[in-house]
């Protein structure tokens, strides 16, 4: 390796030095820190933060990436495509005038306020200003990015590289006829069928007892990780070898910590399974929140929700809690097969969760192709949603004003949840081709299929592009089918 | 405030804000962080230990506090005692070369492992080598740093502002006649009443409960603090509103965590008690060693010893704990005021405690005046202890290998112990003047007291030596006498 090589590699790592100290500060905050703490914590946090974009944005570290990319070994493809994915990362951060960056963190800041109030107040009114201005900035930012077909295509992408408007139209036209079919169908059966979990309490301690002993025998490892308690479930990397999960507890309901667990699970072990000797570098870096997805619905949904697990658990959790004696594996796994039209996409369940996707990305197209003006947001949602669900939001703090995306100026970020339900599916199908993997599915152990991930998916960190990735990992463009045939299967019966 | 002081207020503030993004990654590090995570950790800490080191002794820091100097008004006396405590502090991190820096951290590390081998294998001959590397470095260090009498002089004031061993040998030579005879009678009246503690267990669940009860009641800020569990117990700041300490649990014995508790929380409340709003500035810090450990004695045992504080907790405690039920608060009282002579400091208890230290002031002292080879230290050690306990150590081991100080070449820190004792005695009495703090101690209710505290000695954080801090709270020297009289009075009853 060049001397040039050697920098640049030294200027990454004091960058992910820089990056996983404000992530252990971050997640104290959210964890352990004392309330009085909060405004020096921001200070420390701000710090830090500009710490480490003074130097991934500054010309010494374009310099040494530049001689890195010119003393690069032609064959060697893999450091190719890490350094090209290094270069895509400085230009995205290079391309905005720091006076932008200033005016989107400013503008979001009392966006934020703003939307609180108004969801609060129910008064669309209050946020649309603000709305306006951020929709703005992500225009601005969309053409300085540059793109090939639309200003959406450059949104989409900072988030799912890669991804355009084409192609996610592709697969959510592919979607919307079967999936609400298939929704429907699932809530009614789910009408039929489910019965109430017996009654709480379901005691706390019982709850980490279980959840620690899933998420070990699942392949989470707790010498690297640990698992914490918040409002809201999260997962965070302080270190190559330290990423830690967070879920909540409800004493009426285990299973809401469980999947919680799970979900972030799989989150964590995509993260403990990159590798770990060159942190900061796209070649041991998650490529993108949508394959991140992928890998936490894996985990909840493909493996938590499948009845081969139930069997395994199913009477260690009737050990624990021993209220569900007397509710059969069948009745819980109706329990877990819930379906209901929801209001509030945080609320949905697996067989309805990708129409709040669909609604969502229909809108932020025609707002980024100026087809729908900002003002008649309310109405187009609330004539969208009795399309796809079959009722009218009673108001808009039940409608357009639920998600916190759109006030943090993050357009574009709500596909990469589709995304990761649709590549869960396709790499499980993949995966299964595999009787190892079959097997040890159908009878609860999950170590080849980890080994599956680890090989196909983890240890390639950012160096392709998802859709490549999910190509590699099963042979075939990403598709939705794998999605509806799962769906199907589960909620249907055919 | 002129712009050159603001100037140096950014660069302090900077470095305190490194410096506690260092103690929360720190404090993790003890306390939650995965097995794995070390050796990147090791790199975090490194990283901003890197960064505050190059700050602080920078030409920039020396220019911008000169002309903080320059630009203080003459009348501002506090300003001026914090700048030129500042600019103490840059020169003992300046006045030595960067060589002898490296050099201590190298010699000093593989000194720690040779003194674990070596205490292992009761073999000072193992660690001798070490040791005389260490005390050459040391010297080293006290020749550059500079002092009047004698070299040992800059070991002590590097640890505590001001102390020199002239005053210490003061100080030891009235302790050394009464002391060993308080210590006899409080051994031998020990022997005929105390009773040993019921057996457990005492649940960690009730111990927790009670230790923050009685935290919270005794004034330590939970909105700005937390307790944790860790091997070692330690107090530690994470910023102006962020002070946090950890204890260790024996479900043998509650008072184990209890009296931990205590003396972290006396540490605590000296740190939430410093003026929070010039985070790095001498103005907002701990003076020294001596003073910290002034304020964890204090309340762990005046306060915590002391029969009106368990008068009012120990009903509370009978009630968790209900084996104690048939233990009266003389029995208890008995145990809590158990004194034995031990081989080793850690384990020693109030009556006993300063002899420990007083043998290692006179060690240290004799070795820094090269009236001691280093090779006679366990002899020495051995005949000293005879001199002051009337027992012979069994081996090095129990003897002058026990501690882990010398190891890591902080030689002058000991004594700093004794003047917390000493220290703490002396403002118990000065503040029992006052017959409002009088009554609340007698009642167990301190506001009174911390209000002293707070405002004769926290308040003015790092501005004056500790002596002078002592002489403003109290109005005279600092003396042994107020010691010999409490440790008299409680444990002979004169």
């Amino acid at each position: 390796m060049s001397e040039q090589n050697v920098s640049f590699q030294e200027l990454v790592r004091e960058c992910a030095l820089i990056g996983t100290s404000a992530a252990v500060l971050g997640w104290d905050q959210e964890t352990y820190m004392p309330e009085d703490a909060s405004g020096f914590r921001a200070e420390q946090l701000s710090w830090l933060s500009a710490q480490a974009h003074q130097r991934a944005t500054s010309p010494q570290w374009a310099d040494a990436l530049e001689a890195a990319v010119q003393s690069c070994d032609e064959k060697d493809l893999a450091e190719r495509a890490n350094l090209f994915e290094m270069k895509r990362r400085y230009e995205l951060a290079t391309k905005l005038p720091v006076e932008l960056v200033a005016r989107e963190a400013k503008v979001s800041s009392h966006a934020k306020r703003a939307w609180m109030e108004a969801r609060k107040e129910n008064d669309f009114a209050k946020f649309l200003p603000h709305l306006a201005e951020l929709v703005e900035i992500a225009r601005e930012k969309a053409e300085r990015w540059g793109y090939t077909d639309e200003p959406y295509d450059a949104l989409l992408s900072c988030h799912e590289r890669g991804a355009t408007t084409a192609m996610l139209s592709g697969l959510f036209d592919t979607l919307r006829p079967q999936l609400s079919g298939i929704a429907r169908a699932a809530v009614e059966r789910s009408r039929d069928r489910a019965r109430p979990l017996p009654a709480g309490p379901y005691p706390l301690a019982q709850q980490m007892i279980l959840n620690e002993k899933i998420a070990r025998d699942i392949g989470y490892s707790f010498a690297a990780g640990r698992i914490d308690t918040t409002t809201h479930p999260f997962c965070t990397t302080l270190g190559p070898c330290d990423v830690r999960l967070t879920t909540r507890y409800d004493e009426s309901d285990f299973c809401s910590s469980l999947f919680g667990v799970l979900h972030e699970a799989g989150h964590g072990m995509y993260e403990q399974g990159l590798p770990g000797d060159r942190p900061g570098m796209a070649a041991g870096d998650a490529v993108s929140l949508g394959i991140h997805e992928s890998q936490s619905r894996l985990w909840e949904n493909h493996v938590g929700r499948s009845r081969a697990f139930w069997e395994k658990w199913y009477p260690q959790a009737v050990s624990l809690f021993p209220q569900l004696q007397t509710f059969s594996l069948d009745d819980f796994m109706s329990h877990v097969h819930q379906a209901n039209f929801s209001l509030i996409r945080v609320e949905s369940d697996e067989a309805t969760y990708d129409l709040h996707i669909m609604l969502r990305f229909l809108l932020e197209k025609k707002i980024f192709r100026s087809e729908l003006a900002l003002a008649d947001l309310p109405a187009a949602w609330n004539e969208l949603f009795v399309e796809l669900f079959g009722m009218t939001p009673p108001d808009d703090a039940h409608g357009c004003l639920q998600d916190i995306h759109w006030s943090m100026g993050a357009f574009g970020y709500f596909p990469t949840y589709t995304l990761g339900n649709l590549h869960a599916s396709q790499l499980i199908h993949a995966a299964r081709q595999d009787s190892t993997i079959r097997d040890g599915m159908d009878s609860a152990q999950y170590g080849p299929l980890l080994a599956w991930l680890r090989e196909n998916i983890h240890r390639h960190g950012a160096l392709w592009d998802p859709a490549e990735l999910i190509r590699r990992a099963t042979g075939s463009e990403p598709e939705a089918q794998y999605h509806l045939a799962h769906l199907s299967s589960r909620y249907v019966g055919v």
